[in-house]
C-alpha cells in the first residue's frame, strides 16, 4: 500500500481536505495520507507549482501526489495522471505540474476519465472529493492502474507555465516571486545552479533597488538585516533574518541579480 | 478498529488537538485519525453543524466523529454520543448535530458518563482532552460499546437549531449565511431540493439587492462577476468567480431567491 | 513502532512539513507521525516551550517528539536528544525544552551528529528536513538507539530559560504571558499549585489595573465578562467568556496576582 500525499488550495475553514480523506479511506481503510499544504493561495498554480516540486525529492518511492488547485474545476480542463520513475502525479491539466515536468521525466500521461473512479455523476465544483480521492485512493492501494483510469495523453499536450527569469544584455538576472513562505521569505524564480550563480560571491541580489548580501545562512547577517541566500530547494530567496521580507519590500518587489566579479 | 474523524472549533496555534490524538493513542495505539476540520470559527456550533453535515455521506461505515465547538463546556450541558446506521457521533448537546439529525435517523442516544471513560475527574475546561477523546478512542477501536459509555437519552430531548430559511408570503426565500469557506463562498440555509429550487432557470438570487445568474458552475460567467450555484452538499452558495464574495457582500449579507418564471 | 508528534513554527504556507514526513516514510513506511502544532509564532522558542509542556502527559509511552522551532539553524547550536522516563525529545539546544526540563528528569542527553543520520550534507537553513525528520525516524522505528546518534551531553550544559514569575516584596506575583492561544486566552507563567494560589478564593487577579475574578468555568461569569482561572495544564490563563482576551487587553498586558485573605 503506497502513500497519498495532498497538495491543494482548500485551506482549512471547511472539511474538504477531511472528506477527500473519508472518500479514501472508503475505498482503501488502510491508506497512508499525508497532507503535503492546504494553504497554497487560492487558484495560485505557480506557487502550487513551487510547492509541488520542493516536495519531489522527498516522497517516498511509489507515492501518489494528488494535487488540487484548480481554477478550471467544472470546465472542460482534464485530470491527468503523470506517472515519474518514483511517483505519480494526479493534477488539473494547468501547469500545476509544470516546474516537476521541467525537472524530471515523465513516464506515462493519462487523461483521467471519471466513470473509471464512480458510477455516478461528479459534481461540478468538487471534483478533489468525486474524482482525484477516488482516483487516488485506487491507484495507491493497487486497486488499479494508470493506465486502467483512462486514455493515454501526450507529454507535450500538458499545459506548461513560463516561469524562467528573464536574462538582460547586460547579464543581469530580472527575478520574480514564485511564493512566500510562511516566514514572509520570498522564493524567487532563480535556481542558483541552472542560472549560474554559484559561487554567490560573484553575485549580488539587489531588491527594490537596495542591495543584499548573498550568503550561505541568516547568521552570517545581523538581526533584522535583509539577506539573499540559496534556499533548501535550491532557488535564490529574499528575506530578513528573525524578520518579514514580504512585510518589508511587498510581495512583489523588483528583484534583479548582477555579477560582480568573475 | 474503525476510524474517528476530528471537527473542532480549537485551531492550529495549540497543541489541543494534538493532544486529544495522543491521548487516543494511547489507549487505543492502531487508531486511525482523520482531521475533518479544526478551524471552525469560535464557538459558531451552526456553522460546526454545517461542516459536519457535509462530511456525513462520506464518513466510512463505523467511523467515530467528534465534534468539539463546545461554548459551554464545564456547565450541566451533556456530552452525546449518537448512533447513526453507518456513523456514530460524540457532540456536546448544544445543537452541533441538528443539521445531521434533521436529515439522518438516530439509532442510539446515550449520555457520556465521564466516569465510564477516565478515573479520575477531567478538567472543567478540556473535555476534548479528558473526556471526548478518551470515549472515541474507546469506541472505536471496539474497548467500549456506546451504550456502555453511559445512560440512555430520548432523541427527542437533543437540542436543535432553528435553521430553516423564511418563506415570504409572495413565495420567495429569505436566505442567511450558515458558513463562509476558504475561498469566501457563502454557503446560505437553502438546501435546493428541499426548497423546491430546481431547475435553477426558474429562479434569480439577489444578494444585497443585487440580482445573481443561478447557474451551474464558475465558468459559466466571466472573471469577477458574482454567481449563485447548488454548491456540492447541495446548498446554495454565493461566489464571485476567481474572486471572494464574502469580501464583496460582507458575511451578513440579504439575500434572497424568487422565482421568476414556472 | 512508535509515534512522532511533531511541534514546529512551520505554519501551513509551504510543504515543510509535509516534506518532513515524507523523509521519515521513506525511512519508516508504517512511521506513526501526529501533529501537536505547527503554528508557534515564528522563532517564539517561549510558546513552543509551553506547548510542549502542556502535550507532555498525554504522550504515549515510546514517543518520539520533534520540536523545530530553531531561530539559530545553521549556527553551531546542538540539536538535542533528550529521553525522559516515557518519551524522547529532539530540539535545537535554544530553550525549547527549558519548561519540560524543569518538571521531568532526563535520563540521557545526546548531542546529535548528522553524520550519523544521513551520508550528504545539511542544508544550512532547513534541518527539519535533514536531521531532525531522519533521525526521528531512526529512534522511533527502532532502527537506531539515541546512543547512536551522536555523543553524550551534560543535561546541565542544556540551555534553559528564565521564566519563573516575580514574587514582589508584598507577596504580589508580576505574570507574563508564555503563550496567546486561538481562542484569545493569555496563559501566564503562573502555575498555580506551584506558586500557592489555591484555593483560589483567596487570590485576585489585576489585569491593566482591572480586578477580574478568579474562577473554576467560564460559566460563573456573565457573556463578555473577563475572568482567571486555572487552564487545563495548570498554569493561570486570562480570559473573556465567549470574547477574547488579546483582543481586549493586548497580548503583553501588565498582569498581577494579589493575595486578599488568608
Amino acid at each position: 500500500m503506497d502513500a497519498v500525499f495532498l497538495l491543494t488550495d482548500f485551506g482549512d475553514r471547511d472539511a474538504y481536505v477531511g472528506v477527500m480523506k473519508a472518500v479514501m479511506l472508503g475505498i482503501a481503510p488502510e491508506l497512508r495520507i499525508v497532507d503535503l499544504c492546504h494553504s497554497i493561495e487560492p487558484q495560485n498554480v505557480t506557487s502550487a507549482a513551487y510547492v509541488l516540486l520542493t516536495a519531489m525529492p522527498y516522497l517516498p518511492h511509489g507515492s501518489v501526489v494528488v494535487g488540487v488547485v484548480d481554477p478550471g474545476v467544472g470546465t472542460a480542463r482534464h485530470i491527468v495522471g503523470i506517472r515519474f520513475a518514483h511517483v505519480t502525479l494526479l493534477v488539473p491539466d494547468n501547469g500545476l505540474a509544470a516546474m516537476v515536468l521541467d525537472r524530471y521525466a515523465a513516464e506515462e500521461v493519462v487523461a483521467i476519465d471519471w466513470r473509471r473512479v464512480r458510477d455516478t455523476l461528479p459534481s461540478a465544483t468538487f471534483h478533489g472529493r468525486d474524482i482525484f480521492a477516488p482516483a487516488a485512493a485506487l491507484l495507491a492501494s493497487g486497486q488499479r492502474r494508470l493506465r486502467e483510469l483512462g486514455e493515454p495523453l501526450s507529454i507535450d499536450s500538458l499545459q506548461r507555465l513560463e516561469l524562467a527569469p528573464h536574462r538582460a544584455a547586460d547579464g543581469s538576472i530580472e527575478a520574480r516571486v514564485l511564493h512566500i513562505d510562511r516566514f514572509g521569505n520570498l522564493i524567487t524564480n532563480v535556481e542558483a545552479a541552472a542560472c549560474g550563480i554559484e559561487p554567490v560571491g560573484c553575485w549580488q541580489c539587489e531588491v527594490n533597488g537596495v542591495v543584499l548580501p548573498l550568503v550561505r545562512t541568516y547568521g552570517e547577517v545581523p538581526e533584522g538585516e535583509p539577506l539573499c541566500y540559496i534556499g533548501s530547494s535550491g532557488f535564490l530567496e529574499v528575506a530578513v533574518r528573525n524578520g518579514n521580507a514580504a512585510a518589508r519590500f511587498g510581495s512583489c518587489p523588483v528583484i534583479r541579480f548582477l555579477q560582480v566579479s568573475t
